[in-house]
Order: C-alpha cells, then structure tokens, then sequence
C-alpha cells in the first residue's frame, strides 16, 4: 500500500511544483494594453475552439458512456469519463498556458535572453507537469479504487478518442489558418508573417496553440495513459501484483525526476539558448533511471527479474535521445539532408519536393532499427532472464513506460516551442522593437528543434505504446474467447493487416485534403476583406480577425469528423464480422504504416520548412531559391503538423476502442 | 499426363500466333533512312543499358547459383537459372518488339488510325504473349522435369531478382533521361519534346523502352512466375497432385482465351481507340473464366472443390476489370480527382503537389477493400465448402493465378503504350507531318490510360501473388523446422513486420534520390553541349546522344546496387539471426506498406502527368497553370515510373529468396 501511495505521492509534488510555477508566471507582467489585447482575442479564438470541439465531443461521448456502462461495465464507463474528461483538460491547460505566457515571454524579451528564455520554459514546464501528473493521478486513483486493469482500460480509449479530435482537429485548424494567412498575406499582399493587417493572423496564432500545445499535450497524455495501462494490463495478465503496480512507479519515479530537471534552468543568459533544456533533459533522463531501477529492485528484487527490469527502463530512456538526434538530423539545417533540400530549391520546384519527400523516407530507417532494437533487447532480457516469454513482452512495455516517464520533461521542452512563437507574434503585433524580435527568433529557432524532435518522440512513443497494447487486446481476447489463431497464416488476420495499414494512408489523405479546402475558405475571406474593408492596408481600418477563426473552427471540425468516425468503427466492425484475430491484424496494420507514414511525413515537413529558414540564415530572402522553399515549406505544413502527427491519435484510438468493445467481437460472418 | 501436356500446347500456341504476328510485323515498313536511323540509335542504347545490365547481374548469378547448387539442391540451381534466364528473355524481347513495332506504327500513321492502332497494338501483343508463355513453358517443363514444387522455387527468386534489377534500374533510367531531357529541352532551351536538337532525346526514348516496356515486361513476368509456384506449392502441401497441376492447367487457358482476344483486334478505324482494346480484354476475360472453369470441374470434379475453384477463377478476373476502373477513375482526366488537381494548379506549387498526394493517398481505399474482399470471398468459398482452411488458402492463390493468367492480354494492351509512345517521338524527330502527330498523340493518350491501368493491375498482382508465396513460406518453414509461432503475439513477428514495411518506405527513398541524382548529371551534360557544340540549336551540328545515353545506364545501375542488395539481404539476415517467424513477418510487413506506397505512388504521379495533358487539351498550354502542372508531372515522374513500379519487385524478391533459402534460417540469436 505504501508503494501504492507513491505514484500518487509524486503527481501531487509535480502538480504542485506546476502550480508555484504557474504563480512565478502570472507574477511577470503580461505587458501593455496593446500587448494584452492581442493575447486576450487569440486565447478568446482558441478557447472558442475547444469549446466547439466538446460541443461534438460530448454528444457522442454520452452515447458510448452509456453503451459502455450497459454492455461493457459501470467501472469502464467510469474510467472512460475520467479518462476523457482529463484529456480535453490537458488540452485546455496546455492551452492555456501557453497563451497567458506568451504575453509574459514577449515583455520579458525586455529583460534579455535568459529571462525570456526562463518565462517561456516554465511556460511549457506548467504544461507538462500537469498533464502527465493528472495522466498518472488518474489512472493511479483508478488502480486503487477498481483494482481491475482490463476495466480501467476504458480510461485509455476515453483519453484517446478525444486526443484524436484535439490533434487532428487542431492540425487541420493550425495550417489553414496559417497556409490561409501566408497565401495572401505573404505571398499576395506581401506583408510579413504576423502583420496585425493580416486578417487571418488571429486565426494562425491560435492555430498554433490549438494545434501545436493544445494537440502535442492530449496526444502524448494519451501515449502515457495508454503505455501505462497496456504495461499494467501485461501484468495483471501474468497474474503478479507486482507487475501491476512497477509501471505506475516507473511513472512516478519519472514525474519526481522531471522535477528536478524542470527546476534546473535558471534565467542565466545562455550561449546557446539549446543547452539549459538539454541539460535539464539529461538530469530527468539520469535520475529517472536511478530512481526507476531503485523502484523496480525494491518491487522485484535483485534477483533476474529485477535486473531485466533495469535493463528495460535504461533501454526506454535512452530511446528518447536516440529518436531526438536522429530526428535532429533529418530536420535541422545544421545536416547534410536539410542542406541537400536547400541546394534542390536551385534546380526548382520539383527537385525541392523530391528531395524533401526522399529525406523524409530516408529517416524511417535509424528510427525503425533503434525501435525494433528496443523490442528486441527488452523481450530477450526478459525472457533469458526468466524463461518466461511473456514476461519478455512485459519488459518491452516497461521500457515504453520508462520512455513515457520523460514526457513531462519532453512537453516541458516542447511547450517551450509555441509559447516562443507565439511571443514573437505578439512582439511583431504589437510593435516591439527589432531587438525584441530578434530574441524571440532566436528562441523561435530551438523552439522549431525542439517542436520537430518531440514530434519524432510522440511518433516513436504511439508506436511502442500501440504495440504493448497490442499484446493486451490480444491477451484480453483469449480470456473472452478462449485459445485465438493470430498467426500469419491466417487468411483473416492477413485481411486485418491489409485494412488496418490502409487506415493511416486513407486518413492522412482526407487530413491533408482537408488543409487544402480550409484554407481556400480562409483566403477568400482574407481576399474579401482585403477588397471590401477600406484601409486595412494603411493601417486606418482592423480587418474582422473573428470571420477568420469562424472558418477555420467549423472547417476544421467538419472535415475532422468522417476520417474520425472510420477510425473508431474500423476495429468494430472487422470484430464484429470477421472477430477477434482480424482485429489483431488491423491493430498491428495500423501501427505498421502509421509509424513510417507519420515519421516520413513529419520529419519532411520539418526539412522543407528549415530549408527555408536556412535560406534566410544565408541572406537569400528574396531570391527565386527562397520561393521555391517557400511553396516546399507550404506543401511541408500539412504534412508535418495535420497528417503526420494525427496518425499518432489514430494508431491509439484503434487500440484502446478494441480493447473495450472486445466482447463484441464476435465473428458473425465464420 | 495428358493434362500436364495442355499447359505446354497452350504456350507452344501462344508462341507460333506472336510468332507470326512478329513476322506480319516485319513485314511492314519500317520506314525511311531517317526512321531507320533514330529507331537504330534507340535499339543501340537499349540494349548497351541490357547488356550492362546483364554484366552487373551475371557474376552475382554465378555467385548465388554455386550457394543455390551446392547447400540448396542442383534442382533449385537449375530452376534458379532457368527463371532468371527467362526473365532476361522477357526483358530483351519487350523491348526489341516495342523498339522495332515503333518506326513501323509511325510509318502506319500514313495509312490511318485503324492501321496505326494494329501495329502498335500487335508490337505490344508479341511481346505480351511470348512472355507469358515462356513463363508457363518454364514452369510446366521444370515441373515435369522434376516433380517437386519446392525445388522448382529456385525459379521465382531468379525470376524476381532479374526482375528487380530490370524494373528497378530501366525505372531509375528512364526518369533520369526524361527529367533531364526536360529540364533543359522544354524548360531552359524551350524546344518541344523528342526535338532532334535535344542531346538526351534519345536516351529519353530508350528510356521508355527500358522502364516501360522491359521493365513491366520482367515485373509482370515475375508476377507470373510467383503466383503459379505459390499455388503449386500450397496444392503440394496439401498432398493432392491434381491442386499442383491445376494452376498450370488454369495459366493454360488463360493463355489461349489470350490468344483469341489479341486475334479480335483488326484494322479497322475505331471512333475511340480504346474500345478495340477493351473488347480484346474482355474476350479473353470471359474465354478465361469459361476455360478455366472447365478445366477446373475436369480435374477436380463438379462436387465442393470444383465449386470452391471456380467461384475462385470468377473473383479472381473480375478483379482486374474493378481494378483497372479504380485506377483509371483516379489517373483519368475524365474523372473528378484529375479535375480537382488541374484546378489546384490555379492556387499555386503547393497546392498541385498536395492535391495529387491526397488523391493518390485517397486511391488505396477502393484498391484495399477490392483485395481484401478477394481474399475473403475465396477464402471462405474454400474453407466453407470443404471445412479445409488450408483449401481455403489454396483459393485465394488461385484466383490470383486466375488473374494472373490474363497478363498476356493485359501486357499487349500495355506495350501498346510504350510503342505509340515511341512511334510519336519518331513522327517528331523524323519530321512526318502534322496529321501524323495528331494520330500517335491520340493513341499515345490511350497508352497512357492503358499503362496506368497495367500498373495498377501489377501493383495489385504483385501483392496477391506475395500474400499467396507467404503462405508457402510458412508452410515451407514448417516443414523444415516443425510448429512455428507466426502469431502476433511472438515479438519476433512484430519486429519482422516492422523491418519488413520499412523497406518499401527506405527503397522508394533511394530510388527517387538515385533519379534525382542522374537526372542531374544529364542536366549538366546536355547544358555542356548546347554551351559547347556550336550549331545544336539552327541544326546544323548533331548533338551526341551516346554520352546521355552512356551517362543515364551507368548512373541507373550504380545506384540501384545497394537497395537492391539490402532487399535481397534483408530476410536472409533476419532469418539466420531472428529465425523463420521473423522472416514471415518481413515479408508480409512488406506486403502491406509496399501495396499501398506502390499504388499511391503510381496514381499520384499518373494523375499529375494527366492534370498536365487536361490542361493541354483545354488550350492552356502556355499558362502559368501549366508551368505549375509541369513541375507537378516532374514530382510525379519517379513516383509512378521508378519507385512505385520498383515496389512490385522488391515485395516479390523478398518471397522468393526467403522461400529459397529458408532451410538457412536458424534464428542464431534465439
């Protein structure tokens, strides 16, 4: 019981941790009148946002609630509310918090490098200590209250489902605003980014804290409630208490370690404003596998299977770093690949594409050998160890949940991005000086760093957590239909491979079609209020910034909803009529394309946009070169923060959907 | 025995009718010394891009035949030699037949349309039939030969590894030669396409011979070869001679049906160019379906396995007419989805590219549920109507060799393409009239339908006939090494499936920088000549054609050497380290994202080049749209000639080495 309270134990110190650091924020000034209307219409936007989204959300999640309840279980529906109703509050006070410490980073650009560098990490810090104490409080709370992980599993497709509309809803939101406002701000009009006569940059401001915050904290609050149940449900499986607690230790061993690291970054003006956050990376990192390994010895004991549970979380927290360097080197320009797409944007439009498209594929490879190298290590310690398979598969999940303990630390950092942004659109807004500007770019450029490789890391993470999920939904099956047939050589689970790899390719397409028809309705209004509203140009006239968060919402929220809805009945239908080996197929389908499509796509994105940025670095703003980058950076939005990051949420939802409806699976076509 | 004999009369017949079609066709003009002199120059680079392709080929052939022969069995060796020997065949003839049809479809353009359309359309029925038949010759002849399905695999990897070399290098080839002709031609020089002028228009043109015509010739060929072992193979586990033999009789009708449709097609002036071409697919189609029927109820009586067989062959060549309509619905200009990206061309770059890209995404859907269905369908006929599940898997490979046994048809309608599309670029660089252009251009419009179609026919083949030889794998496996555990549960499988769909991803990546990179050094070299040949641009100097050509073959086939090895090594690798089960995993992981990344591929780039020609047609050939769609069908260019093509091989490849050498996998880590 002692043990028990620790997990607990850890969410409060971090939440109350976030909490003086949210009171440390709200003491800095949020800046002039100016300052804080500008901050007060774009929180207004993403608040309205959210809002419209729960309006859907919560119809829908009324009905399932009830399903569950009267098919599945009370405890299940309970757990889907719970889990659920955390993940739209992990995207508001991600939201949130980005939003009111833009303002603050903004005017403390006045106080230089290290202040503004200090308001905005602890910006992000408030961020992630929240969501992923609250991510383990929950479940924590659950375990102890239901003491049945199969039935708080509900609490994972709760968390997920909403996920899936926040990130894609969010993404499809954050570049048609963004491709709105550069089409005809930017490109027709030529006006900078941020211009306030840019009658959509309301509408991009918030896209980037609906998209980039709101969506970043529900997808990785997902990955963790998700990896932590799966790994507990592997335990609960082998039939060990201890099993079942060792991942929620690992998760508040993590949370303490994060602590410590967030605390490390001091205001000191940095040389490389990249540093302080790789080091307050490395301390979480290090004392999370001192303190994890400590955890599992104590549970374990010293003997093999406390060893192989060292080996595990040492492995899952080294993963991160790996993912990140080579994430980094696929997308910053410091690399041969970004430098090779900038040297294509010569040759022109095509060769900037190809080269990009090429890169992007290219970076699968180290990504996909330092995964699988993961599951295979982890599942050999295990089962050398102990002779015992599946706790060679539990292992693996240990080391995911180890991997998922750093996400406090991770969202920290990654936060970091929009509300530097962000603060630089304010800077820009409201007529700060150039100086200001210039800290905020500089801050801007680790921010896009630190955006990209936490995109690797969220993609790397839903892959591992889908795949412990995996192994539960098909444990979980066996116990309701006894013996199954998941092997290869069944003709229904090749069907099942077949659709579930579809869904990412099938998705991702009426994602990205999705940006294109928004946008368009974006630029018309963005043409219409340039041609009808006299003045705007000089300055004399406010263009109406709220038609433009209008288009983007609705847009957003109706294109979101049929790629959502084939997402969620894939899975039930397969089970339904095909049962439950089919569904395996689709699980592991999903998790096989998804993970490479979604890499590929983000990690492209990522290279086109930093060969245009390079491009500036280098004094070629103006040229035909930086055109080009411009329309590959254009083509790279959609992919890297709607599509891309969107799979995540969608490998997630089919995992955690059929582990609740399992008992629906019943193969009514055999 | 009797039986065993139709397979090889069958072929003999399909021989002797291309043969005297080869012979009408020579008999025919061949044109002036002009003519003469630039289908010369042609056949010369095609075959120097062979032979060093050969050269390349020979030594590792020599190498793995020793392995084969001396670890394996001499009869694997002998079938080794006598599949990759074949293939090289197909390859020659495809593209000598499509080489010496062209000038002679030029000069038909004198005569007519009607005239026009038969040369083409029997140049590309020669090399359709005879490669067909020699596939079915092999097979029957080595299986009468030896008697033992599994020894005779040996032919599918020499098959297949020929065939990747073919449709891989011929791709990379052909997209350097045409990008480059291009980008300095049409774009810099402003002279049309196939100008005399133009350094690399030659290599353009052996360029289409290469990849188009011996490149789908090897694929399809390999398909072929694949599909007919795989069933083989499943109905030699089974222990029933008659379920070996019937896949051989089914190639056999089909062979025939083929012969009657290619005879169907006349000389007679048709209002739409396209309906000769389908009344010859579906004659055969229906022939097919009627004969192999018969010969199905022949051997295997009218009772529960005759029935399961035949409701097989029906499904199994309906699906090529659905799959065709899918693809041309998505590559056809006649469509909405071509419509939608000729209308993203007025918004700019970005929106062109991302509008294909979501097109061909959105395409996999339609394609998937048709397979998937397939499977199914057949799967269930099998099992339900003898309670055999293995029966059941039998189905569903012989409704693949159903489908596969109407390649002679499909390859004749799609050899068609590559000669029209040759004969135009011998009306422009000969200086025929007008008239004639606007012939060729017209049937070049319908080779275009017919090539995309075809590939998407071989996309969809390819992974049929990979699902079947999987299946036979794991059967093999078995029988080598007992019970083995393919399910999704065993994290050997997981991390199998993992490597397995990361290759397509890795490959397609190199394959678009190795064009990249070619296309680059023609670009230079075309610039040096114009700069430095004084005289190329008012016709009084020739340009040297050799250098382009020798600069497309060496740069084609150094860059296709590593991914080619990797995909040849990939499943040896994880089989003697991870073990069969692994390997399993590999190849169906393969499978799954190859299918689709292949299939988007090929449609994505189809439509952008048809988006262009949508907007030629409509008069806008010099808008700014059409610079814009230009640039697009450049993107799309190694997308459906190079990468998505070069999929089908690598999936195939990856089968039958496995199958080859599964006796080596021993798993040495486990």
């Amino acid at each position: 019981m002692l043990a028990e309270i620790l997990p607990i134990a850890s969410a409060g110190v971090a939440f109350l941790t976030s909490l003086g650091l949210g009171l440390w924020l709200r003491r800095l000034s949020p800046g002039g009148p100016e300052v804080r209307r500008i901050s007060e219409a774009v929180r207004e936007g993403a608040l309205a946002f959210l809002k419209k989204e729960v309006s859907i959300i919560l119809p829908l999640a009324v009905i399932i609630l009830a399903l569950v309840a009267l098919f599945i279980s009370p405890y299940s529906a309970l757990a889907f509310a719970v889990g659920g109703g955390l993940s739209i509050l992990a995207g508001v006070i991600s939201m949130l918090t980005c939003v009111s410490a833009a303002p603050r980073a903004a005017v403390a650009t006045g106080r230089g490098l290290g202040a503004t560098l200090l308001a905005s990490f602890r910006g992000g810090a408030v961020a992630g200590m929240v969501i992923t104490s609250m991510a383990l409080f929950a479940v924590s709370a659950l375990y102890i209250l239901i003491r049945d992980a199969v039935l708080i599993a509900g609490a994972g497709f709760g968390a997920s489902l909403v996920a899936l509309f926040i990130r894609a809803g969010g993404g499809i939101y954050t570049k048609a605003a963004d491709l709105g406002a550069d089409l005809v701000g930017k490109l027709e009009a030529g006006i900078p980014e941020d211009d306030p006569r840019n009658p959509a940059t309301i509408a991009d401001n918030v896209g980037d804290n609906v998209g980039d915050a709101a969506g970043m904290g529900s997808d990785i609050y997902e990955s963790y409630v998700v990896t932590l149940l799966a790994s507990m449900l592997l335990g609960s499986i082998h039939g060990s208490p201890d099993l079942v607690l060792l991942p929620l230790l690992v998760g508040g061993t993590g949370l303490l370690a994060t602590v410590l690291g967030v605390l490390s970054v001091t205001g000191r003006d940095p040389e490389n404003p990249m540093a302080p956050l790789n080091r307050s990376f490395y301390v979480s990192a290090g004392l999370g596998i001192v303190l994890g390994s400590a955890a599992s010895i104590l549970v374990l004991g010293p003997g093999s299977l406390g060893i192989a549970a060292v080996i595990s979380i040492i492995l899952g927290t080294v993963l991160v770093p790996i993912i990140q360097r080579v994430t980094d080197y696929y997308t910053s320009y410091n690399y041969p690949p970004v430098k090779a797409i900038t040297e294509a944007t010569r040759v022109g439009h095509s060769a900037n594409i190809l080269e990009g498209i090429s890169q992007g594929l290219k970076s699968t490879l180290p990504m996909a050998l330092a995964i699988a190298a993961t599951i295979i290590v982890t599942y050999f310690a295990g089962l050398s160890l102990t002779g015992d398979s599946l706790f060679g598969v539990y292992c693996t999940a240990l080391a995911t949940m180890a991997m998922l303990s750093l996400s406090g630390i991770v969202l920290s950092i990654d936060s970091f991005g929009p509300v530097s942004d962000n603060a630089g659109g304010i800077v820009e807004m409201s007529g700060m000086g150039e100086e200001n500007r210039r800290l905020t770019d500089k801050l801007d450029a680790v921010g896009n760093t630190a955006k990209a490789t936490t995109k690797g890391f969220a993609i790397a993470s839903a892959a591992l957590a889908a795949i412990a999920m995996i192994q539960a939904f098909q444990k979980e099956a066996e116990a309701v239909y006894g013996s199954l047939d998941y092997s290869l050589s069944n003709p229904l689970v090749v069907v099942g491979l077949l659709v579930g790899a579809l869904l990412p390719f099938y998705v991702s397409s009426r994602l990205i079609a999705a940006v294109s028809s928004t946008a368009s309705k974006i630029v018309e209004e963005v043409r219409r209020q340039f041609r009808e509203i006299k003045g705007i140009m000089d300055g004399s006239a406010k263009p109406d910034y709220g038609r433009c968060v209008g288009i983007a919402t609705s847009g957003a929220i109706r294109e979101l909803i049929p790629p959502a809805a084939i997402v969620a009945l894939t899975p039930v239908l397969v089970g339904v009529l095909l049962g439950p080996a089919a569904v395996a197929g689709v699980l592991t389908g999903g998790v096989l394309s998804g993970l490479y499509l979604a890499y590929h796509m983000a990690n492209s994105g990522a290279a086109w946009d930093n060969a245009k940025k390079y491009l500036e670095v280098l004094g070629k703003k103006k040229t035909p070169e930086h055109a080009v980058a411009v329309s590959g950076d254009l083509v790279g939005d959609p992919y890297k923060d709607t599509a891309g990051p969107s799979l995540n949420t969608v490998i997630k939802v089919l995992n955690t959907v059929s582990i609740v409806f399992v008992s629906a699976f019943i193969g009514l076509i055999l």
